[in-house]
């Protein structure tokens, strides 16, 4: 599934500097307090309520939803196979603004870097990714990594 | 729901160096294909069959599904209602080992910095969190920032 294909996305092939838009995803109250049900059960997340009672005055998705909406927004707009191993991490993650039922999250990631490790065939990507909503408000950023595999070399032993 | 409520963890009562931990999570194949589906649809997340040829051997979590995992034992542990307004966001999240089908991830929590805000009566505080597996093995770790409110001052007109 890997490394035979040589069509789709290598870490050789990172163009840094690469902005793509990741398409939108439309926020229900049922998927805000589905998902914290399972993973984040706080009653702001949960209770549409009890969350007027809030700061927010009404029910807001987990911090942890959001970065999931970014993620399916990622995966599922990339238009060819990209060969990832994994990822290895997210910095400066930031939850900006409220993310209420309704809203319509439209994501972007810009390629910043690019690290070859040829002795591992895997290169290192950093990513700046964006959800902004409805009103072009910033709601999420943070800078993901993964590593992607390297293009097998051909020839290798000549 | 919030300030009325003079019980539980306000900003005020945070001891910067208190650790807890937060109870242990089983992941099974069915969660980890479950939540990937739903959110990272990639192929080592999502077809335990196809998986067999990603350089891991086998299906591995999604990070946002270990993330969301660690924020489901850190709610969960709580042991008295925490007056929390909302995450604020994440640094350093590191996935260091892959989280395969029936590994068990144990949660701890260090509250590592408090600083409160008096004219907004609420506080920022920090808290560096890791997951281990069975083996003691630490698969992820970051450092997450919370809002919490402050108390409200009593006799404030004095």
């Amino acid at each position: 599934m890997a490394n035979d294909d040589v069509s789709g996305i290598f870490a050789d092939d990172a163009v840094v500097g690469t902005v793509r838009t990741l398409g939108t995803h439309t926020v229900t109250e049922q998927e805000i307090v589905d998902f914290a049900g399972a993973w984040d059960p706080q009653f702001f997340h949960t209770d549409a309520a009890a969350a007027q009672g809030s700061v927010f005055g009404g029910l807001i998705a987990s911090g942890i939803h959001t970065l999931a909406v970014y993620q399916r927004l990622e995966v599922q707009s990339r238009n060819m196979h990209w060969h990832v191993i994994a990822g290895a991490g997210v910095e400066g993650l930031r939850f900006l603004r409220p993310v209420r039922p309704g809203d319509a999250l439209t994501g972007a990631s810009t390629l910043t870097a690019c690290q070859l490790e040829p002795d591992r065939r895997r290169g290192l990507l950093t990513f700046d990714g964006q959800l902004v909503n409805q009103d072009g408000k910033v709601v999420m950023d943070m800078t993901m990594a993964a590593y992607l595999h390297m293009r097998e070399l051909i020839g290798r032993s000549l």
